[in-house]
């Protein structure tokens, strides 16, 4: 790699182009093409998602890609929010449609126009559908490989309810899905904000979202799950009749992990200055075998690697043996650049004395095990493997603490961000009047009011403020926002 | 379902309704919504094919769902084959766009621009890269369910290598893949034809195809792969440095699975009167257990059926107790009609006898399990599991077989294809010079002429015709191609 991560803009375009993930050589601006390196974690991290949320009672289905506009423009805050981002389909089979077609940005308005048919009594909720799919959105800010493209890949689950109650406990469960997933088995830390009234999903009564933080301090936008309330049942008819035969509105929420942009997460966190580090469960190939071979012990050696990658492979580890013709240190760069999470060195010596070498990519221990008996081998990997989980995930959530600071004025906002990611201060108000005093910390200290903590148990600071001025406008503070700059 | 499957039109347009698998009622001609209970078993379907490339090396990617018209017109054969049915975006963000973008009808256009980015020499091949993903198609012919669609699913597999040996090797891995998943896995016969060369696909040499057969004797094209010869190398400029420093074009083939459409075969061939039939690792859920409760012991019923439930689970089974307030009488057609393929019924009197009644699906059979021992009650669906496949397999099979009849006149054919689906006849040629006889076909027995089986061992009469006559135009045959009607 030869680029500090501490360079964090050249390591992530360095780390995009030398590991393959992603070629932005596609004829159309803001499409790029997710290479296969990119898309086997994806394609895990997608298999994790949706199985956390089928356990929780969700089905899969596949609604269409295009929405009819007239679909589309039945609420009037989601038209407002999408319509400046839509890519319309004006021309099919050599003529004009009748309609124009909207390419999803999101699929409410075409997943709700079917709800509205298939649900009609208290035995039909709650419903609880979501969808593997990719959404296009015409974005106008600055576009960077997987954090923001105008296509991207992502689940979105959209439930609906009987009462307020049961889309707020889902609201929950939706917080719950993403600690599980993203910071359980992706290692990445987050704060789940509830965002301030004017930041928040077009059509939507409450958003709220998890927001990482890359190694420059800046946050990236995690999924957001949003409390719909009955905007949006009441602009598609979505009705459900009670147990006392009156008809009534259902009560929605809508999630969306955006997979591709997790993935960048994902990447920003755990890589090093040599490139690639990916949790064992997300590496596309866990185990590469380095022969360290002589002209007259490479038939010998390679067989004996053979032997235990094939040994390997029956435990449905992914495994490859690199015979090719570059030097074992060529070698070694090539897979730690890759994210490899372990090596095994295998050569005349280690067969021997009946042994191999095992090298964590994290912290690039080295460690001799017997191949005396496979099992240990087994054992001993399996130990790496859970050892790098927790411990990626001790060392991110470790740094990401210390991105946390507290400022009471605009001067101390702007000094601590400059090393640190969250800065909670004392603000006015989250409601809609409150947005004069947020354009007012973009200006002054180039950063975003992301929201306040939802429900915070552990964080007492996130408390209600008691005798501190709003940041902004010096107004008596009525709550605590954290301030970010973002992607 | 009250609809007898010798009455096929009716029987597929009622299932796909009543077991709600998929929803016509969407806004957009030919587009439909894929539910839930179709989705979970093609995720599954998905799940089989993908691991069947990655064993074979293919990796995944993901290319852009649009396509600039630009790349689109570079290979003739193609732009002739595929404009007439494209859906084309014009409008984004609320301009015009700089040129008109196609919604991928098939991605070797998207592709094949990348590829010749990516290959340089002999060590980027071969090339073996899949995409899951959605394709779009505004299709003139009748939509139907799955079967024809103008937004459909699928697998498409685009490989390169350096010679036409090893091209024409992937067509037949390809083939052996269809074996293995559709056959093998899915329970879905079908023949391998060496499509005419008037009937290939836009831009390849020569088209391979699956067919299966619909219960009213009608073809269904499943997976074909292509032999793309260097039409597309040297229209896309995908060229590798050979060993003696000279710049070669690769040879490509290219291999779509249409997953929905798959999924119409295998509701097709297995199902029956009651409803659908599945096999079990293809099932949404795989086992339901009814209770048989009386006011007086429903506590004590249910609680059994739930250590049955928790037991199953553990071991990484589908299983749901129906404990609605309906009949078991209710309950056994509905999840019959859902194609559940283990039905456990549990009430008082199996409870006192420590067993419980295992119903198959696909043949009735019941069968009393001690729950003694709960091994005994994995064992048994297991076996269970196994035995429907091979069986629903073997009755496939034995159907499909008895469908296979031969003609050499126009009359006898005719009349074969009203009880049978394949009928081999004598034929000119397969070269463009016989579609004239294959339109002779097409009027006077509404049938179309799928081709020649490929490489065949097993089949002696796909041999040379000695002596006979084509069919159409009555000169001496050189080739047995078979007809079929098609959807």
């Amino acid at each position: 790699m030869n680029i500090p991560k501490s360079n964090f803009s050249e390591w992530y375009n360095t780390i995009i182009k030398e590991a393959q993930l992603c070629d932005l050589r596609y004829g159309i601006k803001g499409f790029v093409v997710f290479m296969p390196w990119a898309v086997m974690t994806m394609n895990k991290m997608y298999g994790m998602y949706e199985r956390s949320l089928e356990v929780r009672g969700h089905v899969p289905a596949l609604f269409p890609a295009l929405i009819p506009e007239s679909y589309f423009m039945r609420e009037s805050d989601h038209v407002k929010g999408f319509v400046p981002e839509v890519f319309w389909v004006t021309e099919a089979g050599g003529n004009k449609t009748e309609e124009k077609y909207a390419m999803r940005p999101t699929s409410e308005t075409a997943m709700y126009t079917m709800y509205a048919l298939w649900i009609h009594g208290m035995t039909d909720l709650p419903l609880k559908i979501y969808q593997r799919c990719q959404v296009w959105r015409h974005e106008t800010k600055a576009t960077k490989p997987f954090i923001r493209s105008r296509e991207f890949h992502w689940i979105e689950a959209h439930d609906c309810f009987a009462t307020r109650e049961g889309a707020m406990a889902q609201v929950k469960e939706d917080m719950a899905m993403a600690e599980e997933v993203i910071h359980g088995q992706y290692c990445v830390p987050f704060i789940f904000f509830k965002r301030p009234q004017w930041d928040k999903f077009a059509g939507a009564e409450d958003t709220y979202a998890a927001d990482a933080l890359m190694p420059d301090g800046r946050t990236l936008q995690l999924p957001s799950t949003h409390m719909l309330g009955q905007h949006f049942s009441k602009a598609f008819d979505i009705k459900y009749t009670d147990a006392s035969g009156k008809d009534e509105y259902v009560w929605q929420t809508c999630y969306g992990p955006a997979i591709s942009r997790i993935y960048a997460a994902v990447i920003a966190t755990h890589g090093d200055d040599k490139g690639l580090i990916l949790p064992f469960d997300l590496a596309p190939l866990q185990i590469v075998i380095v022969p360290i071979i002589k002209p007259e012990t490479k038939d010998s050696v390679l067989a004996n690697c053979e032997e235990i990658k094939n040994f390997l492979v029956k435990q449905n580890l992914t495994v490859k043996i690199d015979d090719s013709e570059r030097t074992p240190g060529f070698k070694f760069n090539e897979w730690e650049m890759k994210g490899v999470p372990i090596r095994l060195e295998l050569g005349m010596r280690d067969i021997e004395s009946n042994s191999v070498i095992l090298v964590r990519r994290d912290n690039g221990q080295k460690t001799k095990v017997s191949t005396l008996d496979p099992k240990l081998l087994i054992e001993k990997i399996e130990e790496s493997a859970n050892n790098m989980r927790l411990e990626l995930k001790k060392k991110a959530d470790e740094w990401f603490e210390k991105k946390l600071a507290t400022a009471e004025t605009m001067d101390e906002l702007s000094k601590k961000l400059e090393t640190s990611g969250f800065i909670q201060v004392p603000f006015c108000t989250d409601q809609m009047e409150g947005e004069k005093c947020a354009d007012l910390v973009r200006e002054k200290a180039q950063a975003n009011m992301r929201g306040s903590i939802f429900e915070s148990k552990e964080k007492p600071d996130s408390a209600k403020p008691k005798g501190k001025k709003c940041i902004a406008c010096q107004k008596p503070a009525a709550i605590y926002l954290y301030a970010a700059r973002q992607y």
